[in-house]
């Protein structure tokens, strides 16, 4: 529409980026409710007119925060996952870029998923985010069965992908309290539990990772 | 130190439980902040200012909710795991305990579990909760270890009590939404991912739950 779109753009796009990352620091150092616009105007470098006029209300940069964070974080981890490698090295890249993005982006998590579950408006939200990401999860189950030849119940499909979301969950929460922790191992011991099971990790069983990492 | 300690007391113990029992049907129909000390008063069919005198502020009465539930829902479980069975017995009593105790009691769930998560006060508690609940299962998963003579670090037992706590909540939350699912067939199919895993699930192997449970 403009002759010049290129200048005009990449300017504002640059400054919501840069605002969504002060806002994201702002929200998990305070909580949702303690965070005030002062601060993250501030933090961002940019007037506090500017971030209403660009963001909107608080309520609207927390969700603009929780929809890019978890953008993110599904591209990071559907970008990892190669179609033509066996399931359990999948479930393995998988596991390790999840895992590897919340120790990247801890703030990020924070946000994403301690503050949103912590705040009824925002719950539903991330509710339909975990719903999402357990039918990509039982989508790449059924394609490995169907691979095999075999079929099995849409609702074993469903349950499966729910306890693998939920562990994952669970384990990045636990992880995010670890600063220490390392993500791939941390990846390397769900693969174990996941793909192996107890029963054969009781035995002694161990599965290693990939060795290229 | 009275002489009529059972005459005296029975009916307060009594009443409080009425009391609680009121407070969990009302929090779970209208969340924590709408709920009225009124509409309480009105269910258990007591006076406002005796719910007062008894259980205290809503907050009160609200982390009195979450200490029961939890309490009856750890019995449940605890008292369900024999110590002789093998240990992928031990699994199914315990997930057919909870799965079948979150069905029984769904207001109870709703309170202790989507309530508490959602309410920045109670989620600490929530927390530590679950990590009680995890420290359970990693000694459970260590006793079953050194009975077979063996030796895991203590992170990767911690690790997997995560995961399996964490599975069984996001599959617990699920049954909690779906009236018509069966617990027993949810706690055979969790026994199926936590025990075989997916290794062994894909190449088509099953658990079946024992036949008298």
């Amino acid at each position: 529409m403009s002759t010049t779109p290129a200048f005009r753009r990449l300017p504002r796009a640059v400054r919501e980026q840069q605002m969504l990352d002060a806002a994201v620091r702002v929200f998990s150092r305070r909580g949702f409710h303690a965070a005030s616009m002062d601060e993250i105007a501030e933090d961002a470098g940019i007037s506090k007119p500017m971030v209403y006029a660009y963001l909107g209300t608080k309520e609207e940069l927390f969700i603009a925060c929780l929809h890019r964070e978890g953008a993110r974080m599904l591209e990071t981890i559907a970008g990892a996952i190669g179609p033509d490698l066996p399931p359990d090295q999948r479930l393995w890249h998988g596991l390790q870029a999840f895992f590897g993005f919340v120790a990247t982006y801890r703030d990020g998590w924070v946000v994403l998923y301690r503050q949103a579950r912590g705040e009824p408006p925002f719950a539903g939200e991330l509710a339909m985010m975990r719903a999402r990401m357990a039918e990509v999860v039982a989508g790449m189950l059924k394609r490995t069965l169907h691979a095999e030849g075999r079929e099995v119940r849409e609702t074993d499909l469903e349950i499966q992908a729910y306890a693998l979301v939920g562990a994952s969950e669970s384990l990045a929460d636990w992880l995010a309290d670890r600063p220490d922790a390392d993500p791939d191992q941390l990846a390397t011991r769900m693969v174990n539990i996941a793909w192996l099971g107890a029963d054969q990790l009781l035995s002694g069983e161990v599965w290693h990772r990939p060795a290229e990492g």
